[in-house]
């Protein structure tokens, strides 16, 4: 389908949560997240850089450069948290920010606490590195975030100067420049969006279709003393064999000309979200057979089982096809969430349903890993395998994951609907009132532990309209009933199409028929060669050591047998278990190293697994996901 | 046994090595090795160095500023392998590098050309990171090499001179101190053995037993800056938590304290040479329990099958108990060689055969690995598993590896006998013809690939005397026959000993029975469950793409099966190569990442085997130790 936005998103007026899974979440979110995030950025001196700022202060700035994300980040999450939930402790935290950021933009729009604060003279001056655009581009999303969500323009009054700033020195009768770390186009295009001009958009559309121009603006850049004082590894990641390549940054060819995802995980999300968007009913060929190469680059060749993506620490980004290592894997959170972000883009300019499978692959797996049941712990990287060396922290030095964790989870509603002109899709079939001005639609069940999902449609209207369901990819067998009638389904992209006329009490009842999977990789997958994974529904489950009297490590798995699933409302939150019985090793070798074969001697055990997301709740462990196979 | 000298070595004109299998590679190490080893030192600027002190120039040395110490080592292999066959290009080539090193040293003895060159004022300020007394230990090994060798005293005058100075530096009554890395200790050891005076080896044994004192001299110089500016790495390894530790170079405790080898795996291996030799008849059994210790927890809980040790790259040492990854196995090869050199101290300190045989793992795998089978290439670290990122080269801009193993290689004789009052041991059952005064004993066969050995004995008394066989561990079965008479053997410390009148023309033929031997790794090494490694008489083999039409990580061996050996003259220089039935997947997954368990095929190949030290002579490849067992 050429990109042509088939659904929007609801607003939060339009929807509301339910879902035992997720509403428990988003209270989480409003009630521990967002508070203990806002004590961090305060004992940390992320609040301080802009009150230094607004003081007049000059000397060295401590944590991070790009410290500032931090807080918009922070800030757009707590607009979906207050429109979730409104909490005045939060609103007043919030307005303390808010206040500091307005105070500390310069006269002429000019905004970046570690520029004015430390290095006024290198505004504007290495766009590769320094990362301004990249925190307007937080800013510009937060401020969208307090205008659509709350209706509040506070920061919309900051974001438009910035931008304006920003056109004021860069464009296409200007200087050419773009971001080294993208973000800054997204955040212009819900800044045209929020604001209704659209200049803002065409600005974007520029900086996406000049990147990658040669010369780079970026190549002068890399010899700046500066910025080599600072960023030497960040500049030898731009270079291959000594000579600029820009894979790092995506800047190595033209969007329309990339051919696979490269570099920096987080920053191709970034990318792709806003060409994606851009592309709507463009008819732009060049640039949608771009963005499909590199989603099937990423999810057909460079994606973990848990939609984790970008296996390298050292670039935090791609290395080659099949290159998925588990005990070292990055697979950052912030990568997980931008393949959400992208995913869902491209699912609403096309309406197809691939597309919904791989988010939520990445919300219900290599997403959710990356914060505590508690809501107050983080995952930056999101290994597959661990021997006990990772642990969850409630900060990190470079904190982007947890904000951008917690937006995510303050948009669960809008990733879950998709709103058209005729009909209402249903993406994710978790418990949710929706509001439209064609009916009132009521999902409930215990999605993902149970497969039954129930659809009450309330019909504001006598003429037909449709109700698209989407049938996941794990979905083997379908039990589709249609109350009301023995009307059968039109299947589309994926959607099970009901279009007719609808009665106030119509229900459409659907089993999806979650069962324990076994899964195998691609041999191409050197690490996971003889391995199976467990699967139920959209989860991906993992073995702890902490549920098994062993290492997972030390057990190949009886795949022909029967599995063992209990729900267990007392563990990790409430989680569904699946028992497998198991050939472990006897603790009985002796001492020394190595033996003639047959020296092991073998038991059969059982083996429990629990979602993956739900591992290290408990204290350091080992896990694993990718299990040998007996 | 308490350490008591059992076995001294035999010195080059008590043994000709006439085996097949190591003559070939002595040959290759006059003839190839070590002149372009030569050209590496003078177009690396090695022997440069030495030429701008005697200049009088100063500035930016360039290189590591310990590389004398690759000088030194080429000169000691030299010394050997002039012995082994005289070669007048070679020994004019030496002459150079002696010459040069004689006219760089200071009036007072002082010689490091790095220090000399562009840090007149930092000699001997910083002992932890500067190197200065391992060069010289490097120094003071080649002397006595061209010594005992070749009878030339040249290089001890050097020696002599450089160790008199650091003794009027440091001392019991002088300053304390000792190297950061280890070498020196061992370096005097001989140095004291060449030129008979006691006291060099007096100040080893002090260097050795205030290693580990606290406060340590090391401690105030990690705040050095030039120090800090050259090693920040080095200097972050001797931390823990931000204070001093000293695990790094074993100056964590006392040697006698000692609990398990730790840090830097080839300074580990030099400071225990030292300690074992030093430990000679002292009776001093907290040194002795402290050796055993260390031995045991390298042999027993931190060696690849290989006997590579040292798995992290991070500290180019161990890491913890049982951590041994393959691909990313660090196994120096320095640290294989110095697995042998202690060994080999041990074994003739005991007379224990255990030490003997990690001695014979070592050098026929994880050191062997280290040279290309044409003299020329090397590997630094020596991985059990490889994806083609791999690669032989001819040098390294630290290229403490080629030099060492030429050095090894050099004095291959000298490992494979031992000479004691009235009995010859013979270690290793390599071809070769021993000249004692008790008798001339010829050892022929074709070992390793062939398992019959025949030792001729042509006594020169009358008198009884004995003669050893050791028994390795890897031999399942022996089939020992004396065909003068039928006498049995004594069987100690894994020796067979026959203590007898020998006559002119007595034979003993000797099978150890090599067969292909599976063999798996103690369950508590994660990295090798489910796996098999297999052994063919001392020798560890390894599946190389190469000889497969297949990546042999796609391979599951099928262990019940008959393998097939033979012998190829053409392949590597000669190898046995062994075939293997094994299920491997077919090349017919769909397109995409992960399937339903079932979707992969497979079908049953043959998968070839060669010895793990002759892999990545073809160019690269895949390769791997530890196959997946069906």
């Amino acid at each position: 389908m050429p990109f042509n936005r088939r659904w929007r998103r609801p607003t939060f007026s339009e929807i509301k949560v339910t879902d035992s899974f997720w509403s428990t979440r988003q209270q989480t979110l409003v009630r521990v997240t967002l508070p203990t995030q806002f004590s961090q950025l305060e004992s940390t001196g992320r609040l301080e850089n802009f009150r230094r700022v607004i003081d007049g202060e000059h000397g060295k700035f401590s944590g991070f450069w790009f410290n500032d994300s931090d807080v918009y980040k922070w800030l757009e999450a707590v607009a979906y948290g207050l429109a979730i939930e409104d909490s005045p402790e939060l609103r007043s935290k919030a307005d303390i920010a808010i206040d500091l950021i307005a105070r500390t933009q310069r006269p002429d729009g000019y905004l970046n606490t570690y520029i004015q604060y430390e290095k006024p003279d290198m505004a504007w001056k290495n766009l590769s590195m320094m990362h301004e655009m990249y925190c307007g581009g937080h800013l510009l999303e937060a401020a969208a975030a307090w205008h659509d969500a709350l209706g509040d323009n506070r920061l919309l009054n900051v974001a438009v100067k910035f931008a304006d700033h920003v056109m004021s020195i860069f464009g296409p009768d200007r200087r050419l420049g773009y971001c080294g770390h993208e973000e800054f186009e997204y955040g212009l295009i819900r800044l045209a969006r929020a604001t209704g001009d659209t200049k803002y958009r065409e600005f974007a559309r520029w900086q996406v279709d000049t990147r990658g121009s040669r010369p780079s603006p970026f190549e002068p850049e890399l010899t700046d003393e500066v910025a080599l004082s600072m960023h030497r590894g960040q500049v030898g990641q731009c270079l291959r064999d000594g000579a600029y390549n820009g894979e790092y940054l995506q800047d190595h060819a033209p969007v329309r000309e990339h051919t696979s995802v490269v570099g920096h995980a987080v920053r191709a999300m970034y990318l792709y979200m806003a060409a994606t968007d851009l592309a709507d009913g463009e008819k732009d060929e060049a640039m949608e057979s771009a963005l499909r190469r590199c989603w099937d680059s990423l999810t057909k060749r460079r994606m973990y089982v848990t939609a984790g993506i970008g296996p390298s620490g050292d670039n935090e980004g791609f290395t080659n096809d099949f290159d998925l290592p588990n005990g070292t894997a990055y697979a950052e959170t912030c990568a997980a969430i931008g393949l959400i972000f992208w995913g869902q883009l491209l699912l609403e300019q096309t309406g197809e349903s691939d597309f919904a499978d791989i988010v939520e692959r990445s919300l219900y797996n290599g997403t959710l890993s990356g914060i505590s049941i508690s809501g107050d712990h983080y995952f930056y990287d999101n290994p597959l395998e661990s021997r006990g060396q990772h642990e969850r922290t409630p900060w990190f030095p470079c904190a982007c994951c947890p904000p951008n964790i917690a937006r995510l989870l303050g948009t669960i509603g809008q990733l879950a609907v998709g709103i058209g002109d005729d009909t209402i899709a249903i993406h994710l079939p978790i418990g949710m009132t929706v509001q439209t001005p064609l009916a009132t639609i009521e999902v409930s069940g215990n999605y993902p532990w149970e497969s039954e999902v129930t659809i009450a449609v309330t019909p504001r209207t006598l003429e037909p309209f449709g109700l698209a369901i989407r049938i996941p990819d794990w979905a083997d067998e379908l039990g589709l009933e249609l109350e009301v009638a023995d009307e059968p389904a039109d299947y589309q992209d994926g959607y099970a199409v009901y279009h007719r006329v609808w009665s106030p009490g119509d229900v459409i009842k659907v089993d999806f028929g979650t069962e324990p999977k076994w899964i195998e990789a691609n041999p191409a997958i050197l690490d996971d060669l003889g391995r199976v994974a467990l699967s139920y529904g959209p989860m991906i489950y993992c073995a702890e050591s902490t549920d098994n009297g062993f290492l997972p490590q030390r057990a190949a798995v009886l795949t022909e047998q029967e599995v063992a699933i209990a729900y267990d409302a007392s563990l990790l939150g409430g989680v569904t278990t699946i028992t497998v019985p198991a050939i472990v090793d006897q603790d009985a070798f002796p001492d020394g190293l190595y033996a003639d074969l047959g020296t092991i001697t073998l038991q059969e055990r059982d083996l429990k697994f629990i979602p993956y997301y739900a591992w290290n709740n408990r204290g350091k462990s080992s896990m694993q996901v990718w299990l040998r196979r007996a």
